[in-house]
């Protein structure tokens, strides 16, 4: 009944309008993120790509179909034309695997231009479906193929997604609808968003998906779930993806057993205990995984958030965390499974300073984890702030495999409200040289295994999708997804290059749309940073939502703040939180006058008569920066409106409204900063 | 293929969402205006309108396919329930034709509740169509039906909207796309919009509409243009609406002849002169009229702007503006039809103040325009401006048909980027005491015949439609197009119910929908005002938009500004245009202490430290005042924003780009009026 009403209104807009102006106005909301494949209108440029890319000769690779359909669509788009795909080595793009060049790893590939013809050639199947990714979107950025000289190989192994979906669809801190799994519909129906979730996630390169929220529903380990499960495995499989699963520690026991925090969810064991040492436990898990690996035999492993906010773990049984990873690791050992245990604990009884928790935690059971576990931890010691020093345990594990966990989803970083782009935090995060090992040990060597010889390198992002028209909310958040995705790929590439990538692809090559979108985005993070965690003082929000303004209930718990300054003192004269580090970093941050400003009032307790590198004293400097996030709202505003039929309308008018959204609750925030701050510093 | 393409978009968003969601983010885009039926949720409502206008009788008159289609259309739409029309008078709800009240006129309607039995009742076919619009729009507003005891008689004739559209589809002053009338397409097809639009015009009681542009080219005289449009008439006709036509004086004359500002037209004539009192001349206009006739029974006359703007006129000749027009007159007045002669004229041989000229011109004239002819004279002396005095020939024309012709279209209070409602302006006009016979001479009295006795009653509107989707390019706009009908067909409706009517009618009943956009709508005129045209200082635009700031070209010209003081002196020491008022108007507008502050600037040279009722300064005041665009903007984003989630989605984010794009033209105005007087007033 609406579909008909909806059709038929489509018509009647094409009866009144000419055809020019619907194409010009279309329904098109962003629903192809950036693998949106927009004509190529300068012909000169559309007859050399056909020219190019006319015949294709496939390697015979397990994803041939895939690649083929890849080319098809995204050519027919951008060019009018569809490639012929034809079996004889001379076509002008050539595919095939080089089983003679292992330096090419399991996923690289290389790509050539040899007069005229574009070779791509990799050691494995899935190097072929990147290097198909990879020349699609050179047409979309509208580079030229005549000097291509390329080779690609991943630094990380497991590029990997974490979805805190629950089963009731709810998405943990989600600000883009719902959960993209329809539980109720699979494993009948795999819904066609999940095959273009996959395509996305393909082409950035993004090989792992968690699909549940890391506070894990035990009922996902029950077979009708493992099911579900198998059947968005082997779409995903299809994009060279593998699926893994947030278990709960506590799942083998009866529902009558588990902790008050699972009360809520079903059950899925029968057994008295969850005791990773009692051999009952040990078997309950070899049998599930058995189960798991028949219906998903290339299933990656377990992601387990444990003993941490009233999720269960092995310390209920006074157990280590490498006691219950171990357990999970040699369940999963015999069929090549991993565990992904998270090192996100704060249990006050370790330390005073939240800060230093987690590290005192696992420090001491560096060498104790078996070689398929890996930890993967948070980038900051805290939570997701929007700006933290890296966590010290980059560096000080040796022995154990170490994944960092990065926050796609903007938690603390304006939902799905305000455009703040992620990538200059992250690359700032993964070139923090820890030093733990001389000079040049950058955290991104560390994951990588260049530091210490780790057996599995592994990077999480938790992601910010959900069943929202353009994935993640707000059009631009799309770019966060987008950034982690070829960070992890390489986190080497240059800011400004995935920058140009996404906004290439996903709003076009216009060289005016290009320079606003880059001016648009590459402030954020830095003025949302100034106005809502100025100095680097973190948990600044309401404890809710991690979005409105909130300071009375931080203050005494979180930091220090009173007529004479502001901050918390983690020297060696106060937590000596700093002592985590490895030198010089412990000495840079120890000392007021060359810790970074930005993280100053994390590491200070800080006179508000301290003078700033600017000349200017922190009161006058923190007042002032907290404009920023509705001057930056209004920058964003102008500029924007001045891309006006540039851009599709959906997505010209839907960006608008986020932008006067944010500038919206951002002076909502500021307002309530200032008077609290003012008060604070007894300013009338 | 296009079509293809959408209608497969549309199939596939609904297969990713529920179909709950998308009604809720309809594609909805304002087509429908104020004809919008929004589903009755209510239920106990619901069935209390099904109770009372399930069963319909209809009266046997010329409109009772119309009558039909529009009551099962909207009540469908509204209640889920389609009216059953049947023949017995005991039906729920009776229309009747009844030929012995007299009193209810060609256009009137009684409606009453007599013991739950609506009963509709009219003089005149027409009459019944109204009622049939003010039914529909009750139930639109979720008003009861239990008492209903309304006599309705519109107290002017001729409800006229003018359309300045070109042949070429443009429209002249439009902002709102190209002209609705498609010529390369009638006679043959009449399009879909032409008839929604006679349904939006029938509806509020527009009864004639002028369609070519007042600078009129004289092709639309050729007889293949007379067939399309007769083929418009009759369309319309099914709606109660007449058509008019914008003649060219000159159109008699072989396009040699013709003078330069026609040159880009094509001729229709074959004479050497178009001198009124040429036999030849008059005879070709009684050709030509007959013509008409024979193709459009029902014509309704000719609008002509003559000795205007360099258009050709009477003057040519050595004849009055009487001449012309009762040559025309004469033409029509076999077939019953009328001659709107604008009195636009601004000569500048007659005065060197512009206000006194059209006036000068006129005023000598008074008695010599034939019965069948109209002066259809803009509602100030100037031209449009967002405030001016009312233009005095209002109550001194006695003899003559005086009709007004007011600006729908806002080629000065912002085009369709600008939220203006002009509701309180033209209230603010019409209740004008001219005191030209007393007290109680007001103009709506002068134009609805009460004053002099005038043969002839008509109020005309420049129309500000076009073939955008939502006819009028800002979705507000449209209730300035609204309230033009409501008040030509009866000035006395409230500025209050008027707004509520168009709100409800247009945005659905939520209460706070109501009360927020009633907000945003009526200080737009205002806000506007005090800083586009403070103090009534007018034509302070550019002269090719009308649109961007424009001072320095105007200084000397149109006002006078300097260290000392602004404004221009029309008090009897200066131009004494005072004196084309009646008293008691002429001494308040003389004198500094009585003329309404917002028109001050308009009589007096006013110096800047006058001190204004405030008890502010006029250059603080003046100053100050710029502000207020830019603030009405940024608190109508504020309150417009707060209605997230209530409107549908594509009006919702198209008016909120309206509103930054408001902001963003208002700011740019704002800077420029700053930096400009505040150089005048020598402010550093």
């Amino acid at each position: 009944m609406v579909r008909i009403k909806l059709i038929f209104l489509c018509i009647l807009c094409l009866d009144v309008f000419s055809v020019e102006k619907v194409c010009s106005e279309s329904l098109y909301a962003g629903e192809e993120a950036w693998l949106h494949y927009l004509p190529i209108k300068n012909d000169t440029l559309r007859q050399y790509y056909i020219s190019r890319l006319g015949k294709v000769c496939l390697a015979g690779s397990k994803f041939d179909e895939t690649i083929k359909s890849e080319l098809s669509e995204s050519l027919s788009d951008m060019l009018s034309f569809s490639p012929c795909f034809v079996t004889e080595k001379a076509a002008r793009l050539c595919m095939q695997i080089d089983k003679k060049d292992s330096s090419l790893g399991e996923e690289g590939f290389r790509m050539e231009n040899q007069n005229g013809q574009i070779r791509i050639s990799s050691f494995s199947d899935a190097g072929l479906l990147y290097a198909t990714y990879c020349l699609i979107r050179l047409v979309q950025c509208h580079e030229p193929l005549d000097r291509l000289k390329i080779k690609e190989i991943p630094r990380i192994d497991f590029r990997m997604l974490n979805h805190w979906d629950d089963m009731d669809g709810n998405i943990e801190r989600g600000y883009a609808g719902n959960s993209l799994w329809k539980w109720n519909e699979l494993p009948d129906v795999v819904n066609k968003r999940c095959w273009d979730y996959a395509r996305l996630n393909a082409s950035i390169g993004i090989n792992s998906v968690v699909l549940n929220n890391v506070n894990a529903d035990p009922r996902f380990l029950r077979t009708d779930y493992l099911k579900k499960i198998a059947s968005l495995a082997d779409v995903f499989r299809k994009y060279h993806i593998r699926v893994c699963l947030s278990v709960n520690f506590a799942a083998p026991l009866k529902p009558s057993k588990t902790p008050d925090v699972m009360k809520a969810w079903g059950g899925v064991g029968s057994l008295e205990t969850a005791n990773p040492r009692e051999p009952v436990v040990q078997k309950w898990w070899e049998e599930k995984v058995r189960e798991i690996y028949r219906l998903i035999p290339d299933f990656e492993g377990f992601l387990v958030k444990a003993n941490s906010e009233g999720m269960p773990g092995p310390q209920d049984y006074h157990c280590t965390h490498a006691d219950g990873a171990n357990m999970l690791a040699r369940a999963l050992k015999p069929y090549g499974g991993f565990v992904f245990w998270r090192t996100f604990v704060y249990n006050p009884d370790i330390d005073k300073d939240r800060m230093k928790r987690s590290y005192k935690e696992f420090y001491p059971l560096d060498g104790l984890f078996d070689d398929n576990v890996v930890l993967q931890t948070k980038n900051g010691p805290l939570d997701f702030q929007v700006i933290e020093p890296p966590q010290p345990l980059f560096g000080a594990m040796k022995y154990t495999n170490m994944a960092a966990e990065l926050q796609i989803t903007q938690e603390y970083t304006g939902h799905s409200t305000y455009m703040v782009y992620l990538l200059p935090f992250w690359k700032r995060f993964l070139s923090f040289d820890t030093f733990c090992a001389g000079e040049r040990a950058r955290i991104v060597d560390i994951l990588e295994g260049k530091v210490y010889p780790f057996p599995i390198t592994a990077i999480a992002g938790v992601a910010n999708t959900g069943d929202s028209l353009n994935w993640t909310g707000h059009h631009f958040a799309q770019a966060n997804w987008f950034a982690f995705g070829r960070l992890a790929w390489n986190a080497e590439l240059a800011e400004q290059q995935i920058t140009e990538e996404w906004i290439k692809s996903t709003w076009g090559c216009d060289s005016t749309v290009v320079k606003i979108i880059r001016q648009m985005m590459l402030p954020t993070w830095k003025s949302f940073l100034k106005s809502s965690s100025p100095y680097g003082l973190g948990l600044t929000v309401d404890i809710e939502t991690h979005y409105r303004a909130a300071f009375d209930i931080r203050v005494h718990k979180e930091w220090k703040v009173d007529s004479i300054g502001i901050g918390t003192d983690r020297t060696n004269r106060g937590s000596d939180y700093v002592s985590q580090y490895f030198e010089p970093n412990r000495s840079l941050f120890n000392d007021i006058k060359t810790c970074p400003e930005d993280l100053l009032l994390c590491f200070h307790f800080v006179n508000w008569d301290y003078k700033l590198s600017s000349g200017n004293s922190l009161r006058h400097e923190f007042l002032e920066n907290l404009k920023s996030g509705v001057s930056q709202a209004d920058e964003n505003i102008a500029l924007w409106l001045s891309l006006s039929g540039k851009i599709d309308k959906i997505r010209f008018l839907e960006v608008l409204y986020s932008l006067c959204q944010e500038k919206q609750d951002a002076y909502v925030f500021y307002s309530e900063a200032m008077s609290f701050f003012r008060e604070k510093m007894k300013i009338k």
